[in-house]
Formats: C-alpha cells, sequence, structure tokens
C-alpha cells in the first residue's frame, strides 16, 4: 500500500539488529488519519466475509483493529498479556515468546467474548517472527471460532512469521510487506 | 452522559471489593459504534482548546484516545508500560503504582513526541485512586506541555482519584461518574 510505504519511508527508522522503529505514527505515536485508510483498507479485502468480531493483542494492535472494526460495525475484542487480577478464571489462554521484550506471557481472552459463531479477523500492527499472531490462532482455535483473514499494517518479510501463519493455510493480508532493511536506513519493499 | 450509565447497568457487573468488570464493551471487547459516542463527547467539550496531542497510557486507553483524538485529527500518544527493548533513552519516565495489578512500573514517553508547544488532553477509560492518572500529568510536566483537559469514560467516584486531580487544578470530564456501587449489583450514579 503506497500511503503506507510512504510513510515508513518518511519517518521509520532502522537501527542495527533489524529492528524497525515505527513509533511516530504506529505504536507509540499514532496518526489517526493514516489508520483509518489503513482499516479501511483491511474491510475492503474482508468486507463480504460475514465477519463478527476482530481480534487482536494488546496494546499497539488494539488501534487498527478499532479502526478495521468501525467499518465492519463489529465489536474489538484484545488479547490481555498476563492475567488481570478482574479477569476471571473463564479464559482462553495462550502462552507466547515475546521477541521484543525477552520474555514469556500469557494471552488471555474471555469465553463470554470469543466462540464456536464467530467469523474474525485477527489485526495486527506488526509482524515479525509472528509468536503472537500464533497465539491468537490458537485462542480462535480454542474458541472454535473461524479465522476469515489476518490483517497486517506491516510485515517483516526477512522473517518468517507471516510465511509461517501463511504454510498454516490463512489468508494474510500485508498493508507493507518489506523484503529487506540495510544499517544505513534503505528499506526495500515487496513489490 | 446517559447512553454511557445505560450502558454500565445493561451489561456492568459488580464484584466484592468495588470492583466494576465493564470489559464487555470497553476494555477487553470494545464496542465501537458507543466508543465513536464517547469520542465526540470528549472533543465537544475542549474543542476551541486548540488542542495537539491527545495522550493515554496502554492498553485500555487507547482505543477512546484514538475516538476522541480522530475528531481533533491530532496524534495519539500512548504511554508504554516499563521499558521496552526499542524504546531508546531518550524518555520521559513516571514510576505508577497499579492498584488492579498489585505491582509498580514505569509510563515511559518518547521525548519526540511531547513538548513544550503542546496542548494536551490526557484521556483514560477509567480512573479509580488515579495513580495512572497522576503518572500521565507527571510526564506532561516533564515536557513543559500544558494539559487543557482530561476526559474518562467511567470515574469510580467513590475512590479519591477524580477529585485528586480536580484539586490539583485540573479540568476533568467524566463521562459517567459513579458514586456507590453495591454487591447486589445496584450502582448509583452521581447526578
Amino acid at each position: 500500500m503506497k500511503i503506507l510505504e510512504e510513510k515508513i519511508l518518511e519517518e521509520g527508522r532502522v537501527y542495527p539488529g533489524n529492528i524497525l522503529k515505527v513509533d511516530s505514527f504506529l505504536n507509540h505515536q499514532i496518526d489517526v488519519g493514516l489508520l483509518d485508510v489503513l482499516g479501511e483498507a483491511i474491510y475492503e479485502k474482508y468486507k463480504d466475509k460475514k465477519i463478527t468480531k476482530i481480534l487482536t493483542i494488546e496494546a499497539s494492535g488494539i488501534a487498527v483493529a478499532c479502526s478495521v472494526a468501525k467499518h465492519f460495525n463489529v465489536p474489538v475484542i484484545f488479547a490481555k498479556k498476563s492475567k488481570s487480577l478482574n479477569l476471571g478464571d473463564d479464559v482462553y489462554v495462550s502462552r507466547i515468546s515475546s521477541y521484543t521484550y525477552g520474555r514469556e506471557y500469557d494471552a488471555v481472552v474471555s469465553r463470554d467474548f470469543l466462540g464456536k459463531d464467530d467469523k474474525v479477523i485477527i489485526v495486527d500492527d506488526l509482524i515479525a517472527i509472528g509468536n503472537a499472531m500464533k497465539g491468537l490462532i490458537e485462542i480462535c482455535d480454542q474458541a472454535g471460532a473461524k479465522i476469515e483473514g489476518i490483517g497486517i499494517c506491516i510485515e517483516k518479510g526477512y522473517q518468517h512469521g507471516g510465511d509461517d501463519v501463511r504454510q498454516m493455510g490463512y489468508d494474510v493480508t500485508s498493508l507493507a510487506r518489506i523484503d529487506d532493511m540495510k544499517e544505513d536506513g534503505t528499506i526495500i519493499f515487496r513489490e
């Protein structure tokens, strides 16, 4: 998606160790105008699928999930990381190993909000090695919910998460897919 | 605000220890239609204030902050809890003691996104004892940013956070203010 690629080239910063920071518009500061365009693009892809829920994980997935959900007029569910004292025991849980934070945590969704009649799009801001996404897929499996698609703003295509999920048979829509980054700041997108 | 009070009466659940769960529409599952109405109400209150940024804290503040920000057409900044490996050192930090989770964490905002020329509304889904809000206020003070108002969806008026912040001199807009809750599920709103 041209507008997102241009924004990444303009404002994204590349650090050693294949770290791309997009925190000026996507996951610390949020450009709400851009967000609306990204949400609409994911909606356009899946609008005929009779979607009932948009599933994401806290925190930076929430903004884009709300933008997608607004177009479908369906609720967002965001999986919580670790177990809140306020959450109750009747939950789906998936253990996730975080590449960014170097630790493990539980992704938790209440059984009240996801079930076998749901048709879901899973949404997130980024996919790299894909552990969070695989956890959300596992939660949908536990719920018996049908995953109609996976919508990602930025796929780090030089890592394997997006392709792993495609090989699992899911339809993945990445609005920008980065094939390579260099330490001089060059970012190469998939055509 | 009538529509929010009705939603709380309809879907909110009261648990022993003054715990109100609104996770079916506000902070686990999100009703995006309601969210839009809440965001617009906060916008209406501060629309003449030349707001430049909406500040919140992850995770459940992000959805309502995006809804407010869309009306102003300004960016959201969400403070991160604890220190991400990807965040860099050039940050504002405030130490927060969490009532809900029984632990302390740092709220962190990059210096790149908040400064002395900013006019800010701080937004959150809930205020109880107000520690997270006081942390966000401290971050604005560190940045020299001007706080034009504080917008809260649900104020637990039987706790002291909202009044503490009013006594600090800030303009607080609570869309629903709960004066009392009983264990039989009764919820009493401020007139």
